[in-house]
Protein backbone atom coordinates (compact mmCIF):
# COMPACT_ATOMS: atom_id res chain seq x y z
CA UNK A 1 0.00 0.00 0.00
CA UNK A 2 0.76 3.53 -1.05
CA UNK A 3 1.88 5.24 2.27
CA UNK A 4 -0.25 8.96 2.47
CA UNK A 5 2.27 11.69 3.75
CA UNK A 6 0.55 14.78 4.96
CA UNK A 7 2.91 17.82 5.34
CA UNK A 8 3.02 21.42 4.80
CA UNK A 9 5.35 24.10 3.13
CA UNK A 10 7.70 25.68 5.93
CA UNK A 11 7.13 23.25 8.93
CA UNK A 12 8.77 20.48 10.02
CA UNK A 13 7.34 18.25 8.16
CA UNK A 14 10.00 18.72 5.16
CA UNK A 15 12.47 16.53 7.50
CA UNK A 16 10.59 13.08 6.62
CA UNK A 17 9.60 14.08 3.46
CA UNK A 18 13.13 14.54 2.49
CA UNK A 19 13.66 10.95 4.17
CA UNK A 20 10.85 9.26 2.34
CA UNK A 21 12.01 10.46 -1.15
CA UNK A 22 15.72 9.74 0.65
CA UNK A 23 14.37 5.64 1.25
CA UNK A 24 12.58 5.39 -2.11
CA UNK A 25 9.65 5.09 -0.53
CA UNK A 26 6.31 4.10 -2.14
CA UNK A 27 4.45 7.52 -0.91
CA UNK A 28 2.40 10.11 -2.06
CA UNK A 29 2.80 13.25 -0.86
CA UNK A 30 -0.77 15.48 0.26
CA UNK A 31 -0.26 19.18 0.81
CA UNK A 32 -2.08 21.14 3.44
CA UNK A 33 -2.16 24.61 3.56
CA UNK A 34 -1.84 26.20 7.24
CA UNK A 35 -2.82 29.69 5.51
CA UNK A 36 -6.48 28.07 5.02
CA UNK A 37 -6.27 26.52 8.23
CA UNK A 38 -6.35 23.04 6.64
CA UNK A 39 -4.89 21.29 10.03
CA UNK A 40 -7.95 22.09 12.00
CA UNK A 41 -10.57 20.67 9.18
CA UNK A 42 -12.27 17.50 10.23
CA UNK A 43 -11.04 15.52 7.24
CA UNK A 44 -7.52 16.32 8.75
CA UNK A 45 -8.30 15.90 12.69
CA UNK A 46 -9.50 12.46 11.80
CA UNK A 47 -6.60 12.03 10.59
CA UNK A 48 -4.11 13.53 13.43
CA UNK A 49 -6.12 15.06 16.21
CA UNK A 50 -3.28 17.06 17.32
CA UNK A 51 -4.14 19.37 14.10
CA UNK A 52 0.08 18.92 13.24
CA UNK A 53 2.13 18.07 10.35
CA UNK A 54 3.29 15.69 9.47
CA UNK A 55 1.39 12.86 9.99
CA UNK A 56 1.80 9.37 7.72
CA UNK A 57 -1.21 6.79 7.14
CA UNK A 58 0.24 3.47 7.07
CA UNK A 59 -1.34 0.11 6.28
CA UNK A 60 -0.97 -0.52 10.16
CA UNK A 61 -2.54 2.89 11.06
CA UNK A 62 -1.36 6.47 11.16
CA UNK A 63 1.96 8.09 12.72
CA UNK A 64 2.62 11.52 13.78
CA UNK A 65 5.99 13.03 15.31
CA UNK A 66 9.13 14.34 13.23
CA UNK A 67 11.69 11.56 15.28
CA UNK A 68 8.90 9.03 15.11
CA UNK A 69 8.14 9.22 11.51
CA UNK A 70 12.28 9.29 11.09
CA UNK A 71 13.41 6.55 12.78
CA UNK A 72 10.18 4.53 11.29
CA UNK A 73 10.94 5.50 7.47
CA UNK A 74 14.67 4.21 8.32
CA UNK A 75 13.43 0.95 10.07
CA UNK A 76 10.78 0.17 7.63
CA UNK A 77 13.62 0.72 4.22
CA UNK A 78 16.87 -0.52 6.16
CA UNK A 79 18.54 -0.19 2.65
CA UNK A 80 18.42 3.04 2.40
CA UNK A 81 20.97 3.33 5.56
CA UNK A 82 19.19 6.31 6.89
CA UNK A 83 20.07 5.76 10.59
CA UNK A 84 21.88 3.41 12.98
CA UNK A 85 19.40 1.22 13.63
CA UNK A 86 21.10 -2.21 15.22
CA UNK A 87 23.35 -0.32 17.45
CA UNK A 88 21.91 1.05 20.88
CA UNK A 89 24.64 3.42 21.01
CA UNK A 90 24.61 4.95 18.04
CA UNK A 91 21.21 4.91 17.41
CA UNK A 92 20.77 6.49 20.84
CA UNK A 93 22.64 9.61 19.97
CA UNK A 94 20.56 9.68 16.54
CA UNK A 95 17.62 9.88 18.49
CA UNK A 96 19.15 12.34 21.51
CA UNK A 97 19.55 14.66 18.47
CA UNK A 98 16.52 14.82 17.27
CA UNK A 99 15.01 15.40 20.47
CA UNK A 100 16.67 18.12 20.95
CA UNK A 101 15.14 19.86 17.73
CA UNK A 102 12.29 18.79 18.52
CA UNK A 103 11.60 19.67 22.07
CA UNK A 104 14.50 22.27 23.04
CA UNK A 105 14.85 24.13 19.36
CA UNK A 106 11.93 23.82 17.75
CA UNK A 107 10.01 24.79 21.15
CA UNK A 108 12.14 27.89 21.02
CA UNK A 109 11.11 29.04 17.58
CA UNK A 110 7.87 28.44 17.98
CA UNK A 111 7.76 30.98 20.59
CA UNK A 112 7.82 33.56 17.75
CA UNK A 113 4.50 32.71 16.23
CA UNK A 114 2.67 30.23 18.66
CA UNK A 115 2.44 32.22 21.70
CA UNK A 116 -0.90 31.37 22.02
CA UNK A 117 -0.16 28.04 22.74
CA UNK A 118 0.96 29.05 25.87
CA UNK A 119 -0.09 32.23 27.08
CA UNK A 120 -3.11 34.32 26.39
CA UNK A 121 -2.22 37.81 26.78
CA UNK A 122 -0.49 39.65 23.81
CA UNK A 123 1.79 41.59 25.66
CA UNK A 124 3.44 37.88 26.57
CA UNK A 125 3.15 36.88 22.80
CA UNK A 126 5.13 40.14 22.36
CA UNK A 127 7.87 38.84 25.31
CA UNK A 128 8.15 35.98 23.87
CA UNK A 129 9.09 36.96 20.70
CA UNK A 130 11.35 39.31 21.70
CA UNK A 131 13.38 36.20 23.19
CA UNK A 132 13.87 33.78 20.06
CA UNK A 133 16.57 35.52 18.53
CA UNK A 134 18.28 34.42 22.02
CA UNK A 135 16.82 30.86 22.47
CA UNK A 136 16.95 29.76 19.50
CA UNK A 137 20.84 31.17 19.21
CA UNK A 138 21.86 29.23 22.23
CA UNK A 139 20.28 26.12 21.40
CA UNK A 140 21.79 26.16 17.82
CA UNK A 141 24.81 26.81 19.73
CA UNK A 142 25.10 23.97 21.65
CA UNK A 143 24.79 22.39 17.73
CA UNK A 144 27.89 24.85 16.51
CA UNK A 145 30.35 23.76 19.24
CA UNK A 146 29.74 19.77 19.41
CA UNK A 147 26.09 18.28 18.61
CA UNK A 148 27.21 18.31 14.88
CA UNK A 149 29.94 16.38 14.64
CA UNK A 150 30.39 17.34 11.01
CA UNK A 151 30.29 16.51 7.71
CA UNK A 152 26.88 15.52 9.22
CA UNK A 153 25.27 15.54 12.48
CA UNK A 154 26.79 11.63 13.13
CA UNK A 155 30.20 12.34 11.39
CA UNK A 156 30.75 10.30 8.23
CA UNK A 157 27.76 8.99 6.93
CA UNK A 158 24.46 11.53 6.18
CA UNK A 159 21.05 10.58 8.36
CA UNK A 160 17.73 11.06 9.33
CA UNK A 161 18.98 14.01 11.32
CA UNK A 162 20.68 16.10 8.76
CA UNK A 163 17.57 16.28 7.09
CA UNK A 164 16.01 17.38 10.73
CA UNK A 165 18.50 19.91 11.76
CA UNK A 166 18.70 21.17 7.43
CA UNK A 167 14.70 21.90 8.07
CA UNK A 168 14.78 23.62 11.57
CA UNK A 169 17.92 25.49 9.75
CA UNK A 170 15.51 26.88 7.57
CA UNK A 171 14.01 29.32 10.03
CA UNK A 172 17.35 30.96 11.25
CA UNK A 173 17.29 34.17 9.69
CA UNK A 174 13.41 34.72 10.18
CA UNK A 175 14.02 33.90 13.84
CA UNK A 176 16.71 36.46 14.31
CA UNK A 177 19.46 34.57 14.39
CA UNK A 178 23.02 35.80 14.21
CA UNK A 179 24.18 33.15 12.16
CA UNK A 180 27.21 34.88 11.39
CA UNK A 181 28.26 32.53 14.62
CA UNK A 182 27.13 29.63 13.60
CA UNK A 183 29.34 28.59 10.66
CA UNK A 184 29.66 24.77 10.95
CA UNK A 185 25.33 24.68 11.19
CA UNK A 186 25.36 27.33 8.03
CA UNK A 187 27.95 24.83 6.02
CA UNK A 188 26.04 22.23 6.99
CA UNK A 189 22.73 23.90 5.78
CA UNK A 190 24.56 24.30 2.45
CA UNK A 191 25.74 20.88 2.55
CA UNK A 192 22.26 19.42 2.37
CA UNK A 193 20.69 21.81 0.53
CA UNK A 194 22.71 20.75 -2.89
CA UNK A 195 21.54 17.17 -2.12
CA UNK A 196 19.54 16.61 -5.58
CA UNK A 197 16.80 14.79 -3.90
CA UNK A 198 16.59 17.57 -1.17
CA UNK A 199 16.53 20.01 -4.02
CA UNK A 200 13.53 17.61 -5.42
CA UNK A 201 11.49 17.64 -2.33
CA UNK A 202 11.85 21.73 -1.61
CA UNK A 203 10.33 22.43 -6.01
CA UNK A 204 7.40 19.90 -4.96
CA UNK A 205 6.65 21.52 -1.75
CA UNK A 206 6.84 24.79 -3.04
CA UNK A 207 5.81 24.21 -6.47
CA UNK B 1 31.32 -1.19 32.87
CA UNK B 2 28.54 0.52 35.31
CA UNK B 3 26.35 2.71 33.99
CA UNK B 4 26.26 6.35 35.60
CA UNK B 5 22.97 7.62 35.21
CA UNK B 6 22.59 11.52 36.42
CA UNK B 7 18.75 12.06 37.94
CA UNK B 8 17.07 14.79 39.79
CA UNK B 9 14.09 14.20 42.18
CA UNK B 10 11.15 15.63 40.87
CA UNK B 11 11.83 15.97 37.24
CA UNK B 12 11.11 13.86 33.73
CA UNK B 13 14.69 11.56 34.76
CA UNK B 14 12.42 9.18 37.03
CA UNK B 15 10.94 7.91 33.56
CA UNK B 16 14.55 6.66 32.56
CA UNK B 17 15.27 5.66 36.32
CA UNK B 18 12.55 2.94 36.60
CA UNK B 19 13.09 1.96 33.03
CA UNK B 20 17.05 0.77 34.12
CA UNK B 21 15.65 -0.60 37.31
CA UNK B 22 12.87 -2.53 35.37
CA UNK B 23 15.46 -3.46 32.79
CA UNK B 24 17.88 -5.23 35.66
CA UNK B 25 20.28 -2.88 34.42
CA UNK B 26 24.30 -2.57 36.15
CA UNK B 27 23.97 1.05 36.97
CA UNK B 28 24.84 3.76 39.41
CA UNK B 29 22.43 6.35 40.30
CA UNK B 30 23.69 9.80 41.37
CA UNK B 31 21.23 12.57 42.73
CA UNK B 32 21.55 16.12 41.65
CA UNK B 33 19.94 19.14 43.61
CA UNK B 34 18.08 20.92 41.38
CA UNK B 35 17.52 23.43 44.29
CA UNK B 36 21.56 23.43 44.81
CA UNK B 37 21.93 24.18 41.05
CA UNK B 38 23.78 20.93 40.94
CA UNK B 39 22.59 20.97 37.08
CA UNK B 40 25.03 24.26 36.59
CA UNK B 41 28.00 23.04 38.16
CA UNK B 42 31.62 23.00 35.81
CA UNK B 43 31.17 19.28 37.03
CA UNK B 44 27.78 18.25 35.29
CA UNK B 45 28.22 20.63 32.64
CA UNK B 46 31.84 18.39 31.44
CA UNK B 47 29.01 16.09 31.52
CA UNK B 48 26.04 17.19 29.97
CA UNK B 49 26.55 20.96 28.53
CA UNK B 50 22.93 21.19 28.16
CA UNK B 51 22.69 21.33 32.64
CA UNK B 52 19.66 18.75 32.45
CA UNK B 53 18.70 15.74 33.37
CA UNK B 54 18.64 13.16 33.07
CA UNK B 55 22.33 11.84 31.17
CA UNK B 56 23.67 8.46 31.56
CA UNK B 57 27.48 7.72 31.24
CA UNK B 58 27.65 4.73 28.56
CA UNK B 59 31.13 3.11 27.91
CA UNK B 60 30.50 4.85 24.51
CA UNK B 61 29.91 8.38 26.06
CA UNK B 62 27.24 10.41 27.50
CA UNK B 63 23.73 10.38 26.30
CA UNK B 64 20.79 12.69 26.96
CA UNK B 65 17.28 13.14 26.16
CA UNK B 66 14.44 11.17 27.69
CA UNK B 67 13.06 9.46 24.53
CA UNK B 68 16.70 8.64 24.02
CA UNK B 69 17.61 7.03 26.91
CA UNK B 70 14.56 4.88 26.95
CA UNK B 71 14.65 3.58 23.73
CA UNK B 72 18.46 3.02 24.61
CA UNK B 73 17.72 1.10 27.83
CA UNK B 74 15.29 -1.07 26.21
CA UNK B 75 17.36 -2.02 22.86
CA UNK B 76 20.66 -2.64 25.10
CA UNK B 77 18.47 -5.05 27.68
CA UNK B 78 16.27 -6.64 25.33
CA UNK B 79 15.42 -10.12 27.28
CA UNK B 80 13.49 -7.06 29.50
CA UNK B 81 10.65 -6.71 26.91
CA UNK B 82 10.81 -2.74 27.76
CA UNK B 83 9.67 -1.91 23.56
CA UNK B 84 8.24 -3.22 20.33
CA UNK B 85 12.18 -2.89 18.70
CA UNK B 86 11.80 -5.01 16.04
CA UNK B 87 8.52 -4.00 14.62
CA UNK B 88 8.95 -0.61 12.66
CA UNK B 89 5.45 0.48 12.98
CA UNK B 90 5.23 -0.53 16.47
CA UNK B 91 7.89 1.21 17.59
CA UNK B 92 7.15 4.40 15.51
CA UNK B 93 4.01 4.15 17.76
CA UNK B 94 5.36 4.18 21.06
CA UNK B 95 8.35 6.91 19.81
CA UNK B 96 5.50 9.04 18.48
CA UNK B 97 4.17 8.67 22.37
CA UNK B 98 7.18 9.66 23.84
CA UNK B 99 8.11 12.59 21.18
CA UNK B 100 4.68 13.99 22.25
CA UNK B 101 5.53 13.82 26.08
CA UNK B 102 8.35 15.52 25.45
CA UNK B 103 7.46 17.81 23.19
CA UNK B 104 4.17 18.86 24.26
CA UNK B 105 3.13 17.91 27.60
CA UNK B 106 6.41 18.28 29.21
CA UNK B 107 7.15 22.03 27.27
CA UNK B 108 3.29 22.95 28.80
CA UNK B 109 4.16 22.01 31.64
CA UNK B 110 7.67 23.80 32.30
CA UNK B 111 5.90 27.07 31.38
CA UNK B 112 4.80 27.04 35.08
CA UNK B 113 8.08 27.56 36.74
CA UNK B 114 10.58 27.69 33.70
CA UNK B 115 9.42 31.03 31.76
CA UNK B 116 12.59 32.75 31.64
CA UNK B 117 13.54 30.12 28.66
CA UNK B 118 11.11 31.59 26.68
CA UNK B 119 10.22 35.14 27.92
CA UNK B 120 12.16 38.02 30.37
CA UNK B 121 9.06 39.54 31.33
CA UNK B 122 7.67 38.54 34.76
CA UNK B 123 5.04 39.58 33.51
CA UNK B 124 4.96 37.28 30.85
CA UNK B 125 5.76 34.16 32.86
CA UNK B 126 2.53 35.05 34.94
CA UNK B 127 0.51 34.47 31.80
CA UNK B 128 2.04 31.25 30.99
CA UNK B 129 1.70 30.54 34.53
CA UNK B 130 -2.24 31.25 34.10
CA UNK B 131 -2.32 29.22 31.19
CA UNK B 132 -0.85 25.94 32.33
CA UNK B 133 -3.96 24.20 33.80
CA UNK B 134 -5.23 24.39 30.28
CA UNK B 135 -2.51 23.31 27.98
CA UNK B 136 -1.46 20.77 30.06
CA UNK B 137 -5.13 19.19 30.51
CA UNK B 138 -5.69 19.80 26.92
CA UNK B 139 -2.44 18.05 26.06
CA UNK B 140 -3.71 14.98 28.65
CA UNK B 141 -7.03 15.14 27.37
CA UNK B 142 -5.70 13.82 24.11
CA UNK B 143 -4.04 10.92 25.83
CA UNK B 144 -7.12 10.27 27.77
CA UNK B 145 -9.19 9.90 24.82
CA UNK B 146 -6.91 8.05 22.70
CA UNK B 147 -3.39 7.62 23.03
CA UNK B 148 -3.11 5.59 26.08
CA UNK B 149 -4.64 2.57 24.97
CA UNK B 150 -4.90 0.57 28.15
CA UNK B 151 -4.36 -1.21 30.66
CA UNK B 152 -1.06 -0.41 29.40
CA UNK B 153 -0.21 2.65 26.87
CA UNK B 154 0.48 0.37 24.22
CA UNK B 155 -2.10 -1.73 24.95
CA UNK B 156 -1.33 -5.34 26.59
CA UNK B 157 1.89 -5.06 27.45
CA UNK B 158 3.71 -2.44 29.72
CA UNK B 159 6.80 -0.69 28.30
CA UNK B 160 8.62 2.48 28.37
CA UNK B 161 6.12 4.65 27.52
CA UNK B 162 4.15 3.58 30.45
CA UNK B 163 7.00 4.87 32.69
CA UNK B 164 7.63 8.17 30.86
CA UNK B 165 3.62 8.82 31.16
CA UNK B 166 3.43 7.89 34.88
CA UNK B 167 6.24 10.59 35.32
CA UNK B 168 4.31 13.51 34.16
CA UNK B 169 0.89 12.63 35.55
CA UNK B 170 2.74 12.85 38.80
CA UNK B 171 2.67 16.47 38.14
CA UNK B 172 -0.88 17.03 36.91
CA UNK B 173 -2.34 18.42 40.63
CA UNK B 174 0.21 20.87 40.87
CA UNK B 175 -0.30 21.87 37.20
CA UNK B 176 -3.77 22.89 38.47
CA UNK B 177 -5.14 19.99 36.10
CA UNK B 178 -8.76 18.98 36.86
CA UNK B 179 -7.72 15.42 37.44
CA UNK B 180 -11.76 14.58 37.44
CA UNK B 181 -11.96 14.66 33.59
CA UNK B 182 -8.62 12.13 33.02
CA UNK B 183 -9.69 9.47 34.94
CA UNK B 184 -8.07 6.57 32.53
CA UNK B 185 -5.18 8.68 33.19
CA UNK B 186 -5.09 8.96 36.64
CA UNK B 187 -5.95 4.88 36.70
CA UNK B 188 -2.84 4.38 34.77
CA UNK B 189 -0.76 6.23 36.62
CA UNK B 190 -1.97 4.27 40.16
CA UNK B 191 -1.59 1.01 38.35
CA UNK B 192 2.24 1.86 37.37
CA UNK B 193 2.41 3.48 40.81
CA UNK B 194 1.93 -0.42 42.14
CA UNK B 195 4.60 -1.79 40.13
CA UNK B 196 7.22 -2.97 43.07
CA UNK B 197 10.11 -1.30 40.85
CA UNK B 198 8.55 2.02 40.74
CA UNK B 199 8.05 1.73 44.40
CA UNK B 200 11.44 0.87 45.04
CA UNK B 201 12.69 3.56 42.63
CA UNK B 202 11.13 6.27 43.88
CA UNK B 203 11.93 5.32 47.18
CA UNK B 204 15.77 5.48 46.71
CA UNK B 205 15.13 9.49 44.77
CA UNK B 206 13.25 10.91 47.56
CA UNK B 207 15.23 8.95 50.46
Amino acid sequence: MTLKFYYAPHTCSLASHIALEQAGADYEAIRLSFESGDQRKPDYLAINPKARVPALVTPQGVLTETPALLVYIAQSHPKAGLAPLDDPYALAEAQAFNSYLCSTVHVAHAHRMRGSRWADDPAAHKAMQKKVPQSVGEAFGLIERGMLRGPWVLGDTCSICDFYLFTLAQWLEADGVDTSRLPRVMDHRQRVAQLPVVQKVIAEELG
